[in-house]
Formats: C-alpha cells, sequence, structure tokens
C-alpha cells in the first residue's frame, strides 16, 4: 500500500527536517485517486459519497504522526469543498483538476494573527480594481503554506454584515506581493510546514472567485463541515493504535514483580480510553451518514471535534504514563501523538468556538432569544 | 397517551408511598401492547425487532422518576427473554403470556447478598427431587419482588464450570417456603418496591426450568444484553429532560444581574453534557443495528452501560448546581434524579463489573493469555 | 462525651423526623461551652481563639450526619460573629449571652428567594419609623428557621451603594408579622429544618441594629470568614469516616473471590481521595492560622470553601460506589452524606461565588481593570 | 540576582543545545552557597534547616524551563543527602566538599532499564574483592549523567531482603568499564542531559561505599523524600508564571470581540488552578515543618508528590488552550513546560508508586494485614 511504501518509512526524516516533500508525495496519492474521493469524476475526482473520505482519513490515521495526515487532508477536504461544490467550470479545470491529481498543492487561508477561530473577525482586504481584486493583510497558522501553489483565500471583498461581506478567492502562491513571512516552530505536528503569510497589493484576476462575491464565510462554514468530519475520522487510527501499543508493552514490562497491564488501574483505564473512542466512532458514523443525506450536520460534527479533540489528548497522556521513562522519550509514538494531537482542540475551530456552535444550537447562547 | 394519563399525574404519590400498583398499572400496559414488543405473536407480543424496544424505553424515560420506568423494564425486558427465547411452549404458555397481557408482575432472581455484580458466585441452590426441584437459599436487591407473581430465578442446579452449573427457572412467588424478608429502604428509585427474599425448601416442577438445565449462566447473560441496552435507552430522556428544564430554569433565575443561563460556564457546561448525550445515543443506536442483525453486542452494550450510568450522574449532579438551593429540594425532578440515577452505575452490572468485561473483549485482562 | 451520649443515639430518629429539638441540645451544648469557644469571656464565652471553634467543627463531624452539626454551626459561627464583634454591650447581652448559653436559639437572614449567593441584592426592607424599623419582605434557605428564637437579619435600611445601604438587626422571632411559611423538603439535611419566611410590617426597635447602620453588608462578609471556614472544617471528619467505614467493608466484602479492598482501583482511588483530603487539611490550617494573626483571609477561605465542598462530594460518590447495592440504602452512613454534602457547594455561598471573590483578588473578574 | 544574569539568558540556547554548562554553572551557583544549604557547615554548606532548601526551589522553578532546575535540584537535594548525613568524614571531604562548592557535578544512580520506579529491582551489583568492589550493571534515566564527576549510585552488594541487600556508593564517573551509552533524546527538559550508562568490571573503593553496607535501600528512602519535597517546591513558581502570563496574554489577546480573559470558562479556570496551586502549597508547607521536626513525612511528601505531578500538567495544558494557536508553538514558555513538567508524574516515583506508597500508609495494599 501507498502509505507502508511511500510515507511511513520516511517519516522520522520528515518530522526531522520540518518539512516533508509534498508535491512528490501528494503526487503519488493523486494517481491513487486519494485527493479527489468525492469530488467529480469530471474534475478527476472518484464522485464517491462523503463517507469514503471518512474511510480513508481514519486510514491515513496509521501513519505514525499527525503531520503528514494534516497536510493530505488540507489538500482533500479542508481546502477544496467549496471549489468543487460552488467553483466555475474554469476555476475548477485550473486549480481543481490539478490539486486533485496531485500536480499542485493546496493551502486554505482563514486564520489570522488576531482571528484565530474567530472567522468573522478577519481583516485581509480583496479590493475590486478593473478585472482584478487587490489583496492585502496577512494569513497564519497556513498549514502547507510554505510549499502550496494555490491557497483558497478568504477575503473581506466588502463591509456589511458577515455573511454579506467575505468571499472565497483562489489565490497562486506565487504572484508578486505574497510573503512567507516564516515557517512557525510548532510543539507538534513536525513534518507539517505551517506558515504565516503576508499579501501586499497582491493583484489576481477577480475570475479566480468562488461562487458568488459575498458568500465566503457561508461556503466556508459549509467547507468547516468537512474539515471537521475529517479531522475527527483522522484521530480514530492513532488513538487506537497508541491503545494497541500501549497493550502490547505493558504487557510485557515488568514492574514490582508483575506485567504492567496486570496492574487494574491499567487495563481498566485503557478500557475506559476504548469505551470513549468507540462512542467517537459512533457518533462520528451517525453524523456522517446524517450528512451524505444532505442534511445540516453542524450540531453533530461539532460535538464530534470537541469530544476528537480532548479524547485524543486524554488518550496520549494517559498511556503515555503507562510507558514510564520511555513515554517521556522522542524514541516512542506515543509521546510524538502527545504533542502532536494536542492541536486537535485548537485547530480546525478550537473547543471553544465549538462549545460555542453547539450552544447556538441548543439555543443557549447570549443573544440567542 | 398511558404515560400522560395513567402514569405521570401519580408519580408524586407512589415515589411518597414507596411502591406503585404494579399489576393494576402493568395492565393497562400489556393492553396496550409494550410489554411484548419484540415478544413472538403466538404468546401476544407484537413481533417486532429490538430497536422498537428501546424506542420504547427512551419514550418511557419521560416518566419524572427512575423507579417506575425501571420497574416496567423488568416485566418487559430483564426478566422475559430468556423464557420468551428458550422455553418450552407449555412454560411461555404459562408465565409469558400473562406476563406480556399484564395479568402477571415478573421479578428477575439474579443477585444475592454476597453477589451483586457477581454472577458466578451465587448460592441460591435448586436440587432435583423426583419431578420437582427444592431451592433453597435468597435473593437480594429484587426489583418488583414484593408484588412479583413469578420470578425468572437463577439458581445452582449442580456444581463445575459456572457455564453449566446455573440454570434459570419459573419460580410463582406464592409457593410455601418464599419469605419476602423486607421492602429496602432505598436511596431512590423509590416507588419502585425492592425486595429482599428467602427460599426455605420452596418446592416447584423441574418442568418450570427454561430451556436446558445448566445453561443459565449462558442464559442470563444473553438476556442482560437485552436489559443493559433497555437501561441505557432509558437514561437519555431523563437527561435531556432534566438539561432541557435547567435550561428553562435558569434563563429565568437571575442571579448578580443577569439570567444563570448568560453565564458562560452554564451554558458551556450543558453544551459540553448535551454532546455526551449524543455520544451515548449514537453508541447505543449502533449498538442495537448490531444486535437486531444477530451480532454479539457484548462489548459495545457493556461500553454503552458504563458510560450511560457515569453520564446520567454527572448530568444530575451538574445540572443540580445550576437549580441553586431549589436543586437541594425535593420539589424539583433534577434532585430526584439526583438520587434515582445513582444506581445505574450499580445495578445491572456495576461500572467496575461492565470495565472486566471490556478487558476481557480487549484481551487485557489478567488470566487473559 | 456529650456527642456520643446526647446527640449520636438520637441522629437516625431527628433524621426520620425531619427535625431535631434545638432547644434542649443547645442547652446541652452551651453549658459544656460548645457555643461560644471565640467568644467574649464576659458574654459567657470562652475567650479563645478561632483555631479552638475550628478544632470543634472537627469533632461535631463524626456527628453521623450533615443537618446537626450544621444547625449548631449556625447557632455557634455563622450567626453570631458579628453581634459579637460589632454589637453593642445591650444587644450582646439580650441576644448573644443566651445564644452562647443555649437558651436561644439563632438563625441566619441572609439568603432570599431570588438571590441565594447574590448577597448584593436581597430585597427585604427595614425602615425607620420612630425608633423602630418596620421590616417588610422575605428570607429563604434559613436553617434553624423554624425554631429560632432570634434572627440575624440582613436588610436594606437604605438606597445607595451595597456597602452603605444594608444592615445587620437582631430580629426575635415571635414578633407579630413574622410568618414560617414552609419547613422546605430537602434532599439531605433532613434533620434539621430550614424554613421559608415572611416579614409583613414587622416592628423592630431601632438598638436591635448591629453596629453602624449601612455596614451590614461589610460586616456580614466578615461573619462569612467564619461561616466558610468553619465549614470547611466540619466536612473533614465526615470525608474520614467514610472512607474509613469504607476500607473496612471493602475489606470484608468478597467480589469475584477476592476482598473488594484488594482491586487496585478501589485502594488507589481511597488514597487519592485522601490525598485530597490532606490539601484541604492543609488548606484550612494555613488559613485559620493566618485568619487568627488578623490577616485577610477571604481568598484563601474561598478556596478553601470550593474545594471541600467540591471534594466532599467527590468522596461520598466514590465511596458509595465501593458499597454496591448497600451504597444504595438508607441505611448506610455514605448515602446518607452522598445526600446532606450535596448541599456544601450551594450553601454558604455557591461555588460559582467562590469562584467569583477568587477571581476578584485575582484581577481577573471582568469589570476589575 | 544569579539566576537573572547567569542562567536565564542563556536557557533558549541550551534548550536548543539539549544540555548545559554544569560546571561553570554549578561554579557559581556553589559560590553563592545554594548547593549546599541545609548541609553542614563543615563541609561548606551553610547549615541551615531544610525550609532554606524548598525556598531556593521555590525560586529556581522561576527558570523558563524544567530542565536546568531539576539539575540544579539533582545536584543540591537528591544526590547528597544520603552523603551527608551517613557518609564517612573522608568521604564528604572527598565529594560533598567540592560538590557544595560547584567543583564537581554529581548524579543520581537508582534508576534501571527494568526498574524505573521499582527501586527494589535493581540488578546492578557491587560485588567485593579485595579492598574494591567490582562493578556491573547499568543505570538508566540519569539526569546529568553525561557530565556528572560522581554518581550517588545503588548496587546490589548481597541477596536477602531489599532492606538488607543494597548499598550507596559515591561512584567516580571517569573510571574504566563506565560507559555512558548514549544520551536520551526526551520530550522535554531538552536543556538537561539524561545518560543511558553501563558498568563493566568497574573497580571502586570499598571505602566509597556511604554508611554501613546493606543500608541503601533505607539511605534511599530517605533521600528521596527531601528529592520530593524539593521537586513539589520547583513546580510552584513554573505554575504561577504559565497563569500571570496567560492571565497577561487573555487579556490583551481579543477574540469574537472580547478579551479572552473576559469569557467565564477563562477566568473561573484560572481560579480553579490557582485553588489547586494553594492546596500544594499548603500540604507541602505543614509536611516540610513536619519533617523539620523530625517527622517520618513519606506519607504527606508522597501526597504532595502525587498531586503536584498531576496539577502541573494540568495547569499546563489548561494554560495552553488558552493561547490558541501560540500555545502550539516552541515561543511561549507554557508550550515549553506543557513538555517539560510531564516528567513530573513520571520521573522520582511514578504517579502509581506514590499511590501504593499511600496505600500503604493507609493500610490498604494488598499484603498489608
Amino acid at each position: 500500500m501507498i502509505i507502508e511504501k511511500n510515507i511511513i518509512p520516511f517519516v522520522d526524516k520528515w518530522e526531522e527536517a520540518g518539512t516533508f516533500p509534498a508535491h512528490r508525495i501528494f503526487k503519488i496519492l493523486g494517481q491513487a485517486g486519494f485527493l479527489g474521493i468525492n469530488k467529480p469524476i469530471e474534475y478527476g475526482g472518484l464522485g464517491l459519497d462523503f463517507s469514503y473520505n471518512i474511510a480513508v482519513a481514519e486510514e491515513l490515521g496509521n501513519i505514525p504522526c499527525g503531520g503528514i495526515p494534516m497536510a493530505i487532508g488540507v489538500q482533500s477536504d479542508m481546502a477544496t469543498p467549496a471549489l468543487a461544490r460552488f467553483g466555475s467550470d474554469e476555476l475548477r479545470r485550473q486549480f481543481l483538476v490539478p490539486t486533485i491529481a496531485g500536480d499542485m498543492v493546496a493551502c486554505l487561508g482563514i486564520s489570522e494573527i488576531g482571528a484565530g477561530s474567530d472567522v468573522a473577525n478577519i481583516e485581509t482586504k480583496a479590493v475590486k480594481n478593473g478585472d482584478d481584486y487587490i489583496i492585502n493583510g496577512g494569513k497564519m497558522w497556513i498549514t502547507n503554506g510554505c510549499q502550496a501553489d494555490w491557497m483558497c483565500l478568504l477575503a473581506n471583498t466588502g463591509d456589511g454584515p458577515v455573511k454579506k461581506s467575505k468571499s472565497l478567492i483562489c489565490l497562486p502562491m506565487k504572484l508578486p506581493g505574497i510573503h512567507i513571512a516564516k515557517k512557525i516552530d510548532k510543539l507538534g505536528m513536525r513534518s507539517s510546514d505551517t506558515a504565516q503569510i503576508f499579501f501586499e497589493d497582491v493583484r489576481v484576476p477577480r475570475k479566480y472567485l468562488i461562487g458568488e462575491e459575498g458568500m465566503g464565510f457561508t461556503y466556508q462554514m459549509l467547507q468547516f463541515q468537512e474539515e471537521r468530519l475529517w479531522s475527527v475520522a483522522a484521530t480514530l487510527a492513532p488513538m487506537q493504535n497508541i491503545i494497541q501499543e500501549t497493550i502490547e508493552y505493558a504487557r510485557q514490562r515488568k514492574i514490582f514483580g508483575q506485567s504492567v497491564l496486570r496492574n487494574q488501574t491499567v487495563h481498566f483505564r485503557l478500557a475506559e480510553l476504548e469505551t470513549e473512542i468507540e462512542l467517537v466512532r459512533s457518533l462520528l458514523y451517525r453524523c456522517v451518514a446524517q450528512y451524505i443525506q444532505g442534511n445540516d450536520a453542524t450540531k453533530l460534527a461539532s460535538m464530534a471535534k470537541l469530544k476528537a479533540g480532548r479524547l485524543v489528548r486524554d488518550v496520549a497522556d494517559s498511556c503515555l504514563q503507562f510507558w514510564g521513562g520511555m513515554g517521556f522519550t522522542n524514541e516512542v509514538l506515543v509521546s510524538r501523538l502527545y504533542r502532536d494531537m494536542r492541536l486537535m482542540s485548537i485547530g480546525g475551530g478550537a473547543d471553544e468556538v465549538m462549545l460555542s456552535i453547539i450552544c447556538k444550537y441548543m439555543g443557549t447562547l447570549p443573544g440567542n432569544k
């Protein structure tokens, strides 16, 4: 399988390097069809429903780090759903086709310095100028940002209410005025590069607009659904894998005259964690089933994201403990995931954002009635 | 609806009385078909699949106490599955038909004083004597025990391994030698009577044996699956109802110049609890779907039972806090459920038993491999 | 000892009755000196420092219920500190001396229906009328309220800022216009009576004012310090006692072929709880030491109250689990304390109020700079 | 101050390098008297009581990483207490004097590959041979191990019961047969070097034995008390510092139109953490007071270690969340401490070892009575 052959053997090296060869790897994945599972066949996708993306996300979770799956997920399920759904035929031929094929690397430009999870308050502007937009501002926490060929950019194209003032634009990353300010030195997800990027009078054709002008916030909220469900799916294998590795290690590691696993606090704790994993899996599948039937999955998807983010941290932390000193070294998967998976409660909408969304649906947020 | 008319208006009175008129209520429920949802049509059941039992259990959860639903559940889904599945035609005509019709009240006799959750270590004996068994021993924590017409009794019919030495027997409760030692004074579930019962040379025909002799432990383990899934389903409505009542109360209760609900710790906490409820619901539905397709649901059902038991306590406790002093009175549902639902982690197999079962399936219990 | 002889044997009866003979018991305690430990000798007190009150509170915690200690604490450390410190000599002779002697029963009138923990928003008014105040309004959650001879009442004596508009008044409870609306039916603390009380044109001499008019809020905030420290001290013995009883029970209760105590999750959990108890004890002692040296103990006392309230619930809940079915009966201390101690996070300033106070001292409350 | 001038400015560089110049830094600290606070004056110590070590440990916690304080603590309070207390005059002149002066770097050799926290099961042997011991075996997780001049080594000098078979020996690290197998690549504590070391027929004079032969386990258990109390003290400042930094950051960071700090879940959570810190501080001070009065502090010290280890992880994790994306970078203290402080529940006796010790004192460990 591709993962076993082309990815897993190189992960340690890429983690060390703080980046990975996105173009080469995405080309391989693209040829195998992994980058356009539910994308239309006419643009090179497989035309399957979203449950297959989830199955692939689960499989990618077997890569022994968080960074590479995340980078792939950005390409396949975070930066491209809106383009695939709302983009013009021309735009899709220009950006979606090569992205699905793995010839272009995509990134998603939503977060800004003062607005990580707070999408409504971005400040980057795209001002109309003849047939172009002129873009000024900057983006932060951009996965794949150092290598990307194009960005799905969210920018203000007007004033007024949030649901009318923002637009998504396909932004080629080689244009004059785009500065990769730095590669951010992260706690984890080290094999994936994360950029801070500035825009200074960047000129881009107006036809690179995705769908209708002013609809960007709405499109992004839709696009977030797939991002979040994908993220939840991608945590399942890491959780199960470290539990399984911990069981094996605890079975052979002896302390105080018996195997660590024989300690009731160890096997009971692992059973509690396994229980929580099955809970998340059940909610994910139920939510995906609703989503592919065309229902609004926002509430359940936000719940799944919230829970998965908290659980994966708990699994990593609890398992690490059972490895004793070994858990505190960089030689074991559990300590890598302890770092990598801390992001799950922050990225893609922090836990607190998920809680706010859930409250909104429950009608309990101040301002709701 | 039956519940609104025949049950809900009387709950407070029954809670006060420490019991409820099981014969009268079960007759009403039986006539409406609620006591044999998935039981064979030829014995008066509706012949539906188990997912309908779950739907009814969810509905029963709207009764504003834990005791009455539990008493009904014992009748419909805890004391009768083995009889329905493995009993002889004669035995089913004698005990199952009137139980489904609501003419007889059933109870389940598994727990003993020294073996609450530890079914393998029961000591009650049924010794063959001609065409009879002679039964000695006692049972503890018997729901409906003060009113029951018959008990689905687990007793030792031999020595040897647990899976060969125990049997399930239909035991009429009016026989000589059966002593209802006392009605237990419980922390909660007060509308449901719970008995301690002794057997002194109780003589019962051997044809009252359910299925094969020696298979009782196996039958009971199967019967437990429906009990546990039923219990999980029956906690969903109580949790949602107290959350909903808490939202309404917190919305109007003012403190420090604003409604309690406006406090972020309140609405965020309620969102976390709602998230956990949806997780349990998802696991329940997934597990029931597997079960009705004929799969072994033991692992997932044990997980659902473990989680539901812990969660319902958490929901009751967290919500109670937001009621302030009112939460500490006996005038509100939340404080009743705070008491009633404490049982969920103890009865029907305590949390620790669920954890052991899960460990067994994970292969991590000492003694496994 | 008094407790062993005059109180413990009667607790079950009083719990059943929903009240206890406060006058008779307080007289016994008063004669023994327990009601005025740190009160001035000239008014019948022992003139010791407050650390002795804490020692007595710890001892009272050995009474096997929460209600009786609480009722005593109201008399000795909650309703009387302000009177002892700020009352006129005449007022102290009239109310403090008989209260310390046990000839009068005192209660504390702070909470109101719409202002449980929110002292600043009380609505009861005391309007000057000649040499009298005329009082209108009502109080809620009044411990000892059905039996009290006088109440330390907080009422609005003016408008304006909270620190200038409220006063403490000694209010004899037999006056015309005082209506005991009802004895509240509580979840726990059942041996202690709790009243809702209304005032309708109650006329009380102005000389019954404690200290200066308008200083009531400030006095009460001071008085709360002793109440909260006392409450923390009174939870220590209950926690240790149920842990000790649980150890004994778990040692002899056998399940799955070994004593419950041998389960690592049981003895480790008890060790965690014991650890938390020692933490609370350490903070309490450190705080009391600071307090008797004249320092502001508000921050640490609020922390101790917050933690003790949460911990005692955790101890009761965790221990109850290890009793299995027995824990769900009304025959064991642990289930009584499970109900009684739920109050600790609500009464005397709810957890959320404690958190707000701590935030205020940390400078993190909105409104704080 | 020394820390501000000689340490803090270089921490980032040392973290990067994975080590720090122990000899140079310890010389500076030694000249200032920091390495022998409670050591006898005749060997260069200050002769103060242990509460001053605690004060210094608290101060060292202000160094913005966990590794350097830990390395200093090994020198001052972990590798030397037994030598100071039980070593011969000659041995103390040879090893203690230069260690206190900062002329020698010390390390502590207890843990082994198969016996991290399980001191009783070490396998390293010191076999008598004339006037020498010949040492074979290995040690793991040795802080300062790559730079140390001598090790306080625990080795088996006989068979038989654990309290008679082990000895502490001063082992010069430049001897033939000592192999520094590797510097371990750790999750955190990166400025401190950690070694795996093998001994192959290492010959050391028998007069390097500390105290009596066979008493090593007992000495080490005593020595552990100071190590554990020191560790607890050294976590206080890190916890307070990241809370303080988080308050400042959250005050200025705006999200959804208001400062992060204004969110109730943020300031309440910080208040809860601050409460827990004061609890730990209170227990630490109470325990130290008992210890310097000559009492056995094992139970309380183990409790403090257990709690501090769990709390510091909780503080780091909770605060990190409030930094959003910034928390996931290596540019902020909170993310460094999130990594570094994970060790607290593993090193110096893991949480599970602390729990076992507490259980032993509670009489609840299987095998106890």
